[in-house]
């Protein structure tokens, strides 16, 4: 048996441990590590946390997509570990080129991707995304006018956290 | 001295309470409680991290004031616990009636507060900021044409956090 002492110092270190692994645990959790999209760390990109997006409401995003972008995604969640929309137009990226994959992310799992809408996004060129929530699902109006249907597969009637990721640089957020 | 069993539970103790502790610190911090303007606790309003506001560029905030609202505000800082600007409506709150009173948030303190520009907000309606950053100073201009100039007493070139609190519904966000 360890002297007091020593015993004493050997439970100090442990918690420190202890607090050390929690943290990390909670960093990579709320991140969404296991996204196959993105190779993501704790730098994520632009988020935001508490504007609420209803049923009956319009969400329309701007941005410009950077002049080397590969893809970039903008994600409407419940909170920061799940996704009920990933939008994610893909320049050249996971194989794809001018496409828009969206999914939905639950339980730490990537679930039916869903391929529809033309490709209007241009490298180093400004953007637009409408989406519509509607009682039954979500539509997604982009600026050629095509149109992507994708459920609202968590089924909520409010999401609050809106985040976005890869190359692109968002210009304004509106929900009306 | 206590038994060797007791020594550990004390000392297990003492590390939970430690964690404890800690959250609640950095839950503060993080909300700027000290703040004179509203009674913060963990449940802050909407926030926007990783969306940079620079120098040259204007920040435009629409958004509805709650029918009841006593006040509201829009925060603009370098991370989540200084704030650079800090442009706060009063409809009526702490001492104040129909007024907008700016101020920053440096180091856990509140720096001199400055009154400016009219008072076109009304409960209930839309109301729209617009917040000009130029190399000398932030030029906020109110829906009435009246502007309120404030120094960019942070210094930085580049702001990544806007949050918001009090009694009004963000509509749109931009930055161009």
């Amino acid at each position: 048996m360890l002297p007091l002492f020593k015993q004493r110092k050997t439970i100090g270190w442990v918690c420190l441990w202890v607090l050390l692994g929690l943290h990390f645990c909670v960093c990579n959790v709320s991140l969404g590590d296991a996204s196959p999209t993105f190779s993501s760390n704790c730098a994520q990109g632009m988020i935001i946390k508490d504007m609420s997006f209803k049923v009956g409401q319009t969400l329309t995003i701007v941005g410009v997509a950077k002049p080397d972008a590969t893809n970039f995604a903008v994600n409407i969640g419940p909170d920061e570990q799940d996704i009920t929309m990933h939008i994610n137009p893909r320049f050249n990226a996971h194989g794809d080129e001018n496409a828009v994959v969206c999914n939905s992310y639950e339980g730490g799992n990537w679930c039916e991707e869903v391929r529809e809408g033309g490709f209007p996004f241009q490298q180093g060129e400004e953007f637009k995304i409408v989406i519509e929530f509607t009682p039954a699902e979500f539509v997604v109006t982009l600026s050629d006018g095509s149109t992507i249907h994708f459920a609202n597969r968590i089924g909520a009637e409010k999401y609050s956290v809106i985040s976005f990721e890869g190359e692109a640089r968002v210009q304004s957020v509106e929900i009306k």
